[in-house]
C-alpha cells in the first residue's frame, strides 16, 4: 500500500554515448547537445545532456521501484534549475505527497541533483497505478 | 525575430527498437513498455512507447526547429492524455504563446497527436533562446 512520504531513488551517470542514443531516437540534434564549438558559444560553454533525457531517470524511478512496475504517466512536470553535463551522475528521487482513496491515482514530488548535491530538475508526477 | 502564434511541427512513428533504446538509456525498464505479456493485463492491451521518450520529438522540434538550434529548456509541462503504441506515428506541433520583451524567453503550447488525430500528450514549454 502507498503511503504519504514514501520515496524511491536511481542514480546515473550520463554519457555522451547516452546523448548520441537520445538524439538518435527523439530526432532532437540541438547542438547544443552535439556539438562541442557551438556549446562553447552558450551560456554554459560545455555540451549538455538533453533535458528529457535526464528526466528519463525520473520515468525509471517512477517505472521501476515506486509507485513501480505497472504504473502508468498522467502527468509530469519538469523545471529544469541546472545544466547537465556529460559525465555528471543524476540522482532522481520521488516522494509520494498524495495517493486518492477514490481512484488508483498517486501524486509525487519529482527531484534530479548532480553529484554535488545541486538539483538540476524539479517538478511533480502524476501515475496511474496497479492495484 | 520569434512572434506569438509562429507554429512549427515534425512527425515519427516510434517502433519497438526505439522503446528498447530508451529502455536502455532511461534504465526504465517498466514491462507496460518491455513485456507484451504483462501488457496484455494492463488496461491497454498492449505495450505502450514510453511517455518521456514520446516527449523527447516535442523536445526535437523546439531544439530543431522553433525556437530551434541553441534554445534552453527551462520548463516543461506534460499531460499525457492518451496511450502512445508501436508504430503509432506522432506529431509533435509547438505554438508560441508568449515571447517575454524584457529576456529571451518563450511560452509555447505543446500538443503530439497520433495518426488518428487524437491528442496524446499536451502540455507547455518555456525555453532560453538565443538572439
Amino acid at each position: 500500500m502507498i503511503q504519504i512520504g514514501d520515496s524511491a531513488s536511481l542514480s546515473k551517470t550520463f554519457t555522451e554515448k547516452d546523448v548520441l542514443a537520445f538524439a538518435e531516437i527523439s530526432g532532437d540534434q540541438n547542438p547544443v547537445h552535439l556539438d562541442a564549438d557551438f556549446a562553447a558559444s552558450t551560456p554554459f560553454k560545455k555540451q549538455l545532456v538533453h533535458g528529457m533525457l535526464t528526466a528519463g531517470l525520473i520515468s525509471a524511478v517512477l517505472g521501476m521501484k515506486l509507485p513501480g512496475p505497472g504504473s502508468i504517466y498522467l502527468k509530469q512536470e519538469l523545471n529544469f534549475k541546472a545544466p547537465v553535463f556529460f559525465g555528471d551522475t543524476i540522482t532522481a528521487t520521488v516522494t509520494v505527497t498524495k495517493a486518492r482513496e477514490d481512484k488508483p491515482i498517486v501524486t509525487l514530488k519529482t527531484v534530479c541533483t548532480n553529484q554535488d548535491e545541486v538539483v538540476v530538475i524539479e517538478g511533480e508526477a502524476v501515475l496511474l497505478i496497479q492495484r
